[in-house]
């Protein structure tokens, strides 16, 4: 049985262990709310994970410890075990699907596990995980459905609850439920006048189902860019523990986590991966009530792969119209390309790339193509220097 | 004169009004010291400035405070004075150059300042303010060559002081010399062992050259993506206090700065702008002797434009092998492009974008060549690519 006594228990073991991360005001996510974030982007791993990690390892008998654990993820949860392993000096088995990118593998590698690439996807690397553990006699670490991973979560709302004074609600990503099962059990059980509300991404809605249907559901697929809380079924003790303690569960879209980890850039200097910005994401689109209260959204892990930021960047970017793609299309005489760079020059567009073509089907056959890509200050910025080449006779395509 | 007493009355003057920011253990910037991070990235307006102007403007008269002040900045001076002078219920007017980018500008009206937008370089908005100072009354306050200015950015080293016991060295980013003179001035007067190297971009190396040649020089032109340490001469008080104090000046190249603020977002989830790298760029790169000492390297700021990481994010991915351009020149036959496509797909190579074209200059007329975009692991994945393709009998260009 969970108790406040082995959250209070977690928090003395990792005191060492973990850093207590800053919490940070953030005044621009939501303006009609007092809003903060607890950094656990911050945290040692680059996640939240390494707490009940370590404190679950810490907790196993001398004889479960000499036997080493076993542990799969694609993600945080490898770390965090990894690292929890090494520090309390045994052995760890990370098994890791093959699609892994690289730089998940090499940083569970540095954390000192070892790896084990396993054919397919998370649930064949799942499957391999419990038969090595039955084989070798590997301690299985759960990454979210144990009493001892939830105490160690737990832990944050201890550190949340002293650092901000008369807090309203705290908002904490769902994946497997084991995060938000330690910080509600934690905070209900000290304050219950604070409101906890969970946040999933639509395309993986499996708590959010579940609890909706009064009964554990299991997805057939996720998609999402939060690929850290990309879970297909919460777990039996995490579920109760949701249905119990948590007001209420909402979700955002890809587009709306992907705002959310650009306003966080931008506005807080931060870096947070899909799965821990999706507690921002829900401020800032209203999903949850918080007008006039102070709340503190739990922005969970920052291990984003750069290429995949690089791709938010630029969406974010294009939607805010700082970025600008059109195509022109020219007649085939000379001076018309001089004519368009010289109208976007003087309105301020920032040319990154041209491309020429021309007779393309469906030009006219003297025509040609130019696309022009360009940095732009923002949608009106965008819209002059369209208004200018239309102005000028040109015709733009799409 | 400056005085610790002024730090120290700095020090209680700010208490409640900037961020004690953290101090971050960085284990992997350079494997051979024990390097920290000082967050004034994640300082309220996201840089330090905010403590020398709020300290300046607090200890103006009421009858200075009733005329309001003035400053010229292309940055995070403006949005320091703009807080500053809102905070402590008086006007600002902030002088930009009108190049400068909407975000700051918004920034800066964010916060509560008038903007003058003057046209030109900074050196005309800066001759802009001091005109207006002298017609309207203005108090004009300085970023960097002010006694007061200069404490209130000493309160940082009394922080790092405090949160890093047993420290060998700070390592600080100088554009003025304003921080630098802070910093060095109060931790040489508490504890004379403690080094103190400033960093300066390679394009901006005013105080740099003034103290190797021992004379205040002016640089004709600063050329540099730490947009915030571009200043092309050092003040006279930061210029006695760096000759002084500060124990060695180095300066780093624009792409160290880019590997660097890559770093940081890799391994710190952590957004540094140009400025605020240069610290951590030096002890990546070697600059600074740190090998076996504990090192604390003073983040700056974070306001770095969106358009602009994006493109040191993207650099960063090509030199690191993860971003891959190549073209390829075919013969102008069917199924060319399949044969590539496969290739590439089979070796794991993620394809962004293709451009295909026919018959260049320069090329055989019965060619065309194909330009390939796509994302790659590292430099040993390219490699294989790259072979591939080779070995399939393909012709790279370049």
């Amino acid at each position: 049985m969970l108790t406040l006594d082995k959250v209070y228990h977690a928090g003395y073991v990792l005191k060492n262990v973990i850093r207590k991360t800053d919490v940070i005001k953030a005044p621009r996510i939501n303006p009609e709310a007092d809003v903060y974030l607890k950094t656990e982007n911050l945290q040692t791993t680059g996640s939240f994970k390494i707490r009940g990690s370590y404190y679950k390892i810490s907790q196993l008998s001398d004889e479960e410890k000499s036997r080493g654990v076993i542990a799969c993820s694609a993600g945080n949860h490898a770390q965090g075990v990894a690292l929890a392993a090494t520090k309390n000096g045994i052995k760890s088995l990370i098994c890791l699907p093959d699609s892994a990118p690289i730089s998940k593998v090499e940083a569970t590698k540095r954390y000192g596990a070892e790896v084990c690439l396993v054919k397919g996807v998370y649930d064949d690397a799942y499957n391999r995980a419990l038969e090595l553990r039955d084989k070798e006699g590997y301690t299985f670490i759960h990454p979210f459905n144990d009493e001892q991973v939830i105490a160690g979560q737990g832990t944050i709302a201890l550190e949340i609850i002293d650092q901000i004074a008369d807090l309203d609600a705290v908002v904490v990503p769902i994946g497997g439920g084991g995060l938000i099962s330690g910080v509600a059990y934690t905070i209900k059980n000290l304050n219950p006048n604070v409101k906890v509300y969970g946040v999933q991404a639509t395309g993986a809605p499996s708590m959010a189902n579940s609890i909706h249907d009064g009964h554990i559901e299991r997805l057939d697929s996720v998609s999402t860019i939060a690929d850290g809380i990309a879970v297909k079924e919460p777990g039996d003790l995490t579920y109760e523990i949701c249905k119990q303690y948590v007001d209420e569960i909402v979700t955002v879209s890809d587009d709306e986590i992907a705002a959310a980890i650009l306003a966080l850039i931008e506005q807080q200097k931060l870096i947070a991966e899909g799965a821990g910005a999706v507690s921002v994401a829900a401020v800032m689109f209203n999903k949850v009530p918080v007008k006039g209260k102070k709340v503190c959204c739990l922005v969970s892990g920052g291990n984003i792969d750069v290429t995949i930021l690089s791709r938010v960047i630029k969406r974010g970017l294009l939607m805010s119209g700082r970025n600008f793609q059109l195509t022109i299309e020219l007649i085939d005489k000379p001076g018309q390309l001089l004519d368009v760079a010289r109208i976007i020059a003087e309105l301020g567009g920032n040319v990154t790339s041209i491309h020429h073509e021309r007779a393309n089907e469906g030009s006219d056959v003297n025509g040609c193509y130019l696309r022009v890509n360009m940095e732009t200050r923002n949608a009106e910025h965008k819209e002059q220097i369209r208004q200018g080449l239309l102005d000028a006779g040109f015709r733009l395509v799409k």
